[in-house]
């Protein structure tokens, strides 16, 4: 990863905002920019400047990861680190680089307070827009890569659930086979808490796997992903244990047609919540609509949820490189859910649909 | 869980605080009260009523598990339903009635400023104590028996560790076999990044498994734990490949003494900082104290890291309840690392150590 350039790119967007320094404290801004991967540490970047601070546990881990950006080792916590760092260089600027701004979204009230009690008044501390996420929507082809392999092993996953998922087999077994089968290929972690949802906990859009045992006859909902390379994976399939009945087809291919016109509507220049509607109205159009009780994708990349929100009322407009989930599903209480989810790069022209697997209703 | 008890003491604390309510944002606070397990939600807690705010998704999952509090299911954000409820229900209240007391560290500069917005001028916000993390502190003797089946869960983990770490094979390998042991065992995951470093990464405090494979001879750092029934475990051994040279085993038994007069130093009515003081000590007397670059333990509970944490200048004093780790380790950059943890419960007249496994030094 050219960290130096992204930081570079974040550095010549400070002097518009008429921010002095930007702090950084989303620890996947941190590593998007610099490459940490720790747990702990905060980053100051000024038009000239990266400096980052950590603690002693990860001396050697930030010496190994973190290049063209300086490192400041503290037995302080990093953000007391970086507002007394302030406090020492950035004394003889000019006014408007006296406004440190920093990620509303993620410093804490306390962190906030402790923040203002340590850094001196001649620095403003400012909530900044949120620089570094709109730089991570869109994907450069490296990241694009690395994100297409988590996908590919993410999705070997699902012959492996496809082994597994029998009737009176508990899910979390069967999330035990897929979680064995993506360490085994190399995956740091999964990307989120595997979703196996059976009967009618299928209809929990969030099932995460129990020690339920899989029924005789109904829809498994599977959710799962992988983190490869620092990258997230996505995606759902929905199987069906036994012979579907009409109107579980019927419920089945609604989400189905959603999920496809959806994927239809993503191009570079629409708005997300248009492509959210097309999968509302399309499920609106058979009565199903008051099922689908979430936002029809998310932004995916280094984080599992992250910008753009593919949802009613939501303002981005795709641009390329954007890597989606579009993932629409109905959940009808104590009975039955299916969700259908694939992960999609925007285009130019359309998109490039990430996920290689079929969408065919399969019958286990 | 006696949820409604916990409530009703939370509810007791808040008049003595000058809170007419207290805005809980913190998702295990929130799970500790109400028994909700999602990914979003608020509880509102006045001196008697419990409201628990979330989303269109957790309708069946907050109808199944919240008991003793009434549920609001709301299109809107869980933090502008809470506020909005403030606005229709705690009205005609007496002045002091009207502070809504927040959780500074569990909440963002973002939230607290959509919540300011949202909640009208007639109600004061002011950052309230740590009232429910200091609950959760003391566990009872239900949880302890939780906290008991997660750590010999953990514990079983390294019996299958022995088996798989041997030259040649990958960290991640023996990671995958541990987890996968785990899920069959029940857990509902890790309760983090399995850690297994090995040869010169031992010497990396948070060495999370990688595709390095295991050197002919070393120490090897195995620090995991699972969730069971919402409860944490953790545990860390250090193993050994090969047979051990002298120096080696003068390391681990320096940590693994420095662990035990720790262990030695904990009862009710001891500071934390003495606890921790009595490890560095021993390390320090072997010439070993810059080489133990973090602090002695923490709190684990519903969380893997929660207070009281067991560090230099830490406040705390120990009560009966509480359950600690017990974790001094030293590292020594390029070369290797120990590391040996237990959980323990504070008792009057000294501890209860939960983690089951022996402390020699075990050459693979």
């Amino acid at each position: 990863m050219n960290h130096k350039l992204r930081v570079k790119r974040l550095q010549e967007s400070l002097g518009a905002r008429k921010l002095g320094a930007l702090l950084v404290t989303h620890l996947p801004d941190i590593r998007y920019l610099s490459g940490f991967t720790g747990s702990a540490g905060a980053l100051l970047v000024t038009d000239s400047r990266a400096v980052f601070f950590t603690d002693g546990r990860y001396t050697e881990q930030a010496r190994a990861q973190v290049q063209g950006v300086r490192i400041v080792i503290s037995p302080k916590p990093p953000l007391t680190a970086a507002a007394e760092w302030c406090n020492s260089n950035l004394k003889s600027r000019s006014s408007s680089r006296r406004s440190v701004g920093f990620d509303a979204d993620h410093l804490t009230v306390s962190q906030h307070s402790r923040l203002r009690q340590v850094i001196t008044s001649s620095f403003r501390l400012v909530q900044a827009p949120a620089l570094v996420a709109g730089m991570r929507m869109m994907k450069d082809s490296e990241e694009i890569e690395l994100i297409r392999a988590a996908v590919m092993l993410g999705a070997s996953l699902f012959d492996t659930a496809l082994q597994a998922i029998r009737p009176g087999v508990k899910e979390t077994d069967v999330a035990a086979e897929m979680e064995h089968a993506a360490r085994r290929a190399g995956a740091e972690e999964m990307s989120f808490s595997t979703i196996i949802a059976s009967g009618t906990r299928s209809a929990l859009p969030h099932g995460r796997a129990t020690q339920a045992r899989i029924p005789s006859s109904g829809f498994v909902v599977c959710d799962f992903g992988v983190i490869l390379a620092g990258y997230c994976s996505d995606m759902t399939r929905t199987v069906h244990v036994g012979r579907p009945t009409a109107e579980a087809r019927s419920i089945y291919n609604a989400v189905l047609e959603a999920q496809e016109v959806a994927v239809q509507a993503v191009r570079a220049g629409v708005g997300v919540s248009d492509v959210d509607g097309s999968a509302r109205n399309l499920l609106k159009s058979k009565g199903l609509a008051k099922y689908f009780s979430h936002s029809t994708g998310h932004g995916v990349g280094l984080e599992i949820h992250e910008a753009p929100r593919i949802a009613r009322g939501a303002p981005d407009i795709l641009e390329p490189g954007m890597v989606i989930t579009i993932e629409p599903g109905i959940y009808i209480a104590g009975k039955c859910g299916v969700r259908i989810e694939d992960m999609v790069v925007v285009t130019e022209r359309g998109c490039d649909v990430l996920t290689p697997t079929t969408k065919e209703l399969i019958a286990v």
